[in-house]
């Protein structure tokens, strides 16, 4: 390790409390560090396991600064986080993953833009400001097709369908005035998921491709190995590498990939551990939280080899009353987050069979 | 589960705030439920992923009482807690393990006397107290033998050997007084342990045999599978279930063996989860921190089925230093215990070597 890693006893500083930070929370103190977790938020989930909290809102300047000042490292569990916070936070502690890769990923047209010019696919798109720009953005994308909100959507909200020309007028009044995107539909066969790493010396490290499943517009289910033969496993990381090293990347990302007759499409990135990698808790030595951990704190990092595979299903609302169902049975592990409310498309949980036996 | 299981956001009292309190509270945290942990010093490493700590001593009724009012199930990471301590939260919380399991292991003449009556074989042994029944128990026993204070020995502590009858005095001498046991030397190959766990509903599951190494008197590793054939794994596992049933035991329990030309003899016993179990975080779907929370709960058991070869390696004092190499290595898993100071003998972590490949 390099002078420059954090030695155990050192603080991360995570921006969110839900159980993406709850889990990166855990991976932090099986390395020796302590976490202290921001959250506007009373009570978050990853409260439970951290060594501190601060509550508090976003734009609360001197809480933002409190926060930084008692951290060695700063790293975040969601890509919406406000600029000016941002601002606050970078001018006094190192940011993982760096600005350039949250600003990319908070706009859905900023994305497109930087996969194409790095030379990769993405379905058709095109960007909509209002009914000319949208009528405009049909001609060049066709129907059926989607229309998203650039900023803040995620599981399916800020989206509407247009099954054909016709459906603009709604699906523009859907989108609130919010600036958006069209995205063509594209022919694929399979989602599949990249998680990728890369340290602060460059090296990067991919977990093998995962096989996702949406129900409703959010994740279902993960199963690795993906069924892809070894070209296409070779492609996705090789994509996945490209993408983190265009932007210097240091952390985990997820990166979701269609599956389609031309090759590999990029659905979309995002900036931080994802729910389409938590199959790496039962199926390799260091999972994708404790790879993300490394990272930031400037440790090697772990070299994403898998002993097992795994099928992740996701714990969805009432999904948490079949827990009793999960304990009973074999080779299954169970992880709650802690959340109370078990409202209606809301994540309370995973669990991972493992496929395999030794 | 019935209807006496703990439903998640229900919290666990445990007292101990070391190493294992630490991985039981981050494994409760995955099953949903809140820790509190009770602790005599201040900063214990478990206080770094628990939701609330306590910091008082074992003779502070008050806090003791206010804890077990906090909680609604209590545990431990230790079998030496003070009897009048256990008087008070018994009386309010249900205790598991229970108190008999605490009895027979916080004493080595109990415990030993409890396993030869369940029909158990242990080395030959005899209580002392002074020099006179010191020379009784060298005739009874032989030489080398060893001699260990019945009580609040650990890990090489409050020992002392008798190469010849000679040594009677000196061995006696660094008893300072408290009561022992002579033990007598045997012919072992190999020590292994079980690490059972029986549920509320008196249900019992083993992990497999780990094969474990000594250095120094200390745990240096233990190894899945012990290289030991069927039939004295079978005998192993039937061994730790005679002991748990025996004790009407709730919780993971350590049974420590040495496997002898005429079969398996006791070593010790821990009502707790062991060190010689750390192996199942990487090993297994459900560890066993986690199958100690789910029968303190009143869950139904995890399975205990191995999907993965596994040597766990003890970090010992200055093995801490090694960090940076376990880091660089392939397949390997680092759990650091948050402990600020590396003493000579301390605990500061471990890893798990995963020997398979999925």
């Amino acid at each position: 390790m390099s002078e420059a890693s954090l030695q155990p006893g050192a603080v991360i500083g995570i921006l969110g409390g839900g159980q993406l930070g709850r889990m990166l929370s855990v991976a932090a103190a099986r390395l020796g560090f302590r976490t202290h977790i921001f959250d506007p938020g009373t009570a978050p989930p990853a409260g439970h396991v951290a060594d501190q909290v601060t509550t508090a809102r976003y734009d609360d300047e001197a809480a933002l600064r409190a926060f930084a000042q008692s951290v060695d490292v700063i790293t975040y569990e969601f890509e919406n986080i406000p600029t000016a916070a941002l601002d606050v936070l970078e001018a006094l502690r190192p940011l993982h993953p760096n600005r350039r890769a949250l600003a990319v990923s908070q706009d859905r047209v900023t994305e497109k833009g930087f996969l194409n010019e790095i030379g990769l696919k993405t379905a058709p798109w095109a960007g909509v400001t209002d009914l000319a720009s949208l009528e405009a953005a049909i001609t060049q994308v066709g129907t059926p097709a989607i229309l998203k909100t650039t900023r803040l959507g995620y599981d399916g909200k800020g989206q509407a369908r247009l099954h054909t020309p016709e459906d603009a007028g709604e699906a523009l009044a859907a989108m609130n005035g919010a600036e958006a995107v069209l995205e063509g539909f594209i022919d694929f066969s399979m989602e599949i998921s990249v998680i990728a790493a890369r340290s602060a010396t460059g090296e990067v490290a991919c977990f093998d491709p995962g096989e996702n499943v949406h129900r409703n517009g959010i994740l279902h289910s993960t199963t690795v190995p993906a069924k892809i033969n070894s070209a296409l496993r070779t492609d996705a990381v090789l994509l996945a590498a490209k993408i983190l090293n265009a932007l210097e990347y240091v952390g985990v990302m997820g990166v979701e990939l269609f599956v389609t007759p031309t090759g590999l499409i990029v659905n979309e990135i995002a900036p931080r551990v994802h729910n389409s990698g938590h199959w790496t808790q039962a199926g390799c030595a260091v999972d994708q939280f404790e790879q993300h951990i490394r990272a930031v704190a400037g440790w090697p990092l772990g070299d994403g080899g898998r002993y097992a595979d795994v099928e992740m299903i996701n714990l969805i609302g009432d999904d948490i009353l079949r827990v009793p169902e999960f304990a009973a049975q074999k080779n299954t592990q169970i992880h709650l987050y802690g959340k109370t409310e078990a409202k209606q498309g809301r994540k309370m949980g995973h669990v991972n069979r493992i496929l395999t036996k030794g």
